[in-house]
């Protein structure tokens, strides 16, 4: 199941709040529905978030009727601000965005079917690269784990949150199929669920052994032995190694540290924002109370009840053991070895 | 709202699974609905267990037909055996069928119906016994509360755990009244959000400010500097001091560590089982994959999904700051402050 295709000249989106019951795709006609679909989660995952832009922003661009070239580009450029407001942790949005408008500029062709053109191809390339950065994190990753590895997972960073095999999960589907014998506990991930709804899914279509446990019972498990180590995806990496990732992350890794496991982050290099020298700059998003206060359309906390609801959270760099990047392995001092992996190439 | 009342010969049950939404008594006629009534968490929290057991008991008893003290006496240990393995972690089950056990056994009236209203009378002690063990507790426990106190919170020790005020929502209750301008955060408590539905709703009703979150919200809130101190309950506390409580309690603990923040646990003298050592002895109850699986009624994960679903977890007495009881609060070494609290009176 793909987590969005191109289709006679629209993107389709699988519409992951409907996972696991129903498999459904939405079509989108227009790049308001893009800007809808991210918005609501029904693609999710900061890789699928960048590739669902750049797919959103062709789409908008096709549209245009504009007279020149200067004009067709300010539209796309108003296109881009609307897709990069839709979510603003996750900086896979933005630089997917970016590459797509750099495309753009750079192109000196004064015919504007040629640069839609030049748009979607670049919307193609994000995507089918996002395939290729997948396999290298899970090459690279999957030699960090023991056999039999007992494997702590927060929120989906499978391949419904990329275009391909997943970061977190893509380095647990190349040990597994190293046969390094992976068992996965999936935190259920609330107040969206998507460990439960959408790991849990994930692995059980491989046969990849899994157990489902609420975020709370993480602890417990880890002081009864049973995780050799955590791995998980990341929304925005800054400069320093912090991480920002789904909210719950930075309580699993000090409990990972607490018990001496260690704590892998795996993302691609797109994920990393060298803008930013800490965590603490990274903007994080709060969502609508509802997601806590509601739980399958059904009220479960009383009216009138204040709510806190943060999206993510930020992991200090000093808590993680290594970034697995698409360029290899990223050790601390992190403001080095990523700098290091930004070089190469 | 009462926990539970003794109503024309029966006990009637306020049904907390069905709260926020609705509240309703379940009549117990006989002790099987209340054996019932515990083991599907209509009743929970380890002094409201005790109490509901004891009254159980009551009703039990006196619906036995018995030629001889002797045989009485054989059927309402029967009632009690099926009252105690109705859950295993939270001793003041136990405790409170011990009490009744031992007060009719020292009782020496050959009259049924004597010993029928002996019984009934101790589960009346029982019951206005834990009202005043909360009133203790909030009063030597709200002296740990600095002003304009921060409070997370996990689970609900509330009136709705116990006969009174509650045991940790007690001592905040004793804050709130002394002006210390209480603001509580709630953990929602997965698998059944106890957190989200009843501790919000009792400090709603009290007009104490109250915000809810997710689990895994708790460690980037004390990041961010936003919780003053935590307290929880308790289910069992050994000897060393090792407490087991509500499941997540360990991982709140270890963060409440991690960020320099005092954690107490507030619970009176019957929770504490000087038979047992440390946490490693204490059986933790492990409850319905359902639990995790669904939601208000809804299946949340896919189907064919492994669960683990532990109700409780143990805090070691290492990351604990203080035990609050209702005959002072205990220090460090617990194994000579609890043994010294105990030997009080």
């Amino acid at each position: 199941m793909e987590t969005m295709r191109w289709v006679d000249g629209r993107l389709e989106i699988l519409d992951q709040t409907l996972l696991p019951e129903t498999a459904e795709y939405i079509k989108c006609e227009h790049y308001e529905t893009v800007c809808d679909a991210i918005r609501r989660l029904s693609v999710r995952g900061a890789p699928a978030i960048g590739a669902a832009a750049a797919y959103g922003l062709a789409l908008g661009a096709n549209a245009v009727q504009a007279a020149s070239r200067e004009v067709f580009i300010t539209a796309v450029e108003k296109i881009a601000g609307d897709l990069a407001a839709t979510r603003p942790t996750a900086v896979n949005l933005q630089w997917a965005l970016d590459r797509m408008l750099e495309t753009l500029r750079g192109n000196t062709n004064d015919n504007i079917n040629d640069l839609k053109k030049a748009l979607l191809e670049e919307a193609h390339a994000i995507y089918r690269e996002d395939l290729e950065s997948n396999r290298r994190m899970g090459e690279f990753g999957q030699t960090l784990f023991p056999d039999n590895a007992a494997v702590l997972t927060h929120c989906n960073a499978g391949a419904l949150a990329t275009a391909g095999l997943g970061t977190a999960l893509g380095v647990i589907r190349a040990a597994h199929k190293a046969g390094k014998n992976v068992h996965v506990y999936a935190d259920e991930t609330r107040p969206l669920l998507q460990g439960a709804r959408l790991t849990t899914w994930e692995m059980l279509q491989e046969n990849i052994p899994v157990t489902l446990l609420t975020d709370n019972m993480a602890g417990y498990l880890m002081a009864q032995g049973k995780v050799d180590l955590v791995i998980v995806g990341a929304d925005r990496i800054a400069a320093n190694g912090d991480v920002a990732n789904k909210i719950g992350t930075y309580g699993v890794a000090v409990l990972a540290r607490e018990h001496n496991i260690p704590f892998y982050v795996a993302a691609p290099m797109s994920t990393i924002d060298f803008n930013i020298a800490s965590g603490r700059d990274i903007p994080i998003e709060t969502r609508d109370e509802q997601e806590v206060t509601h739980i399958a359309g059904k009220r479960v906390a009383p009216e009138g009840v204040k709510v806190w609801n943060p999206a993510f959270d930020v992991t200090p760099a000093r808590l993680v053991t290594a970034i697995i990047t698409d360029r290899g392995v990223a050790r601390p001092p992190y403001i080095d070895s990523l700098a290091a992996l930004a070089g190469k190439e």
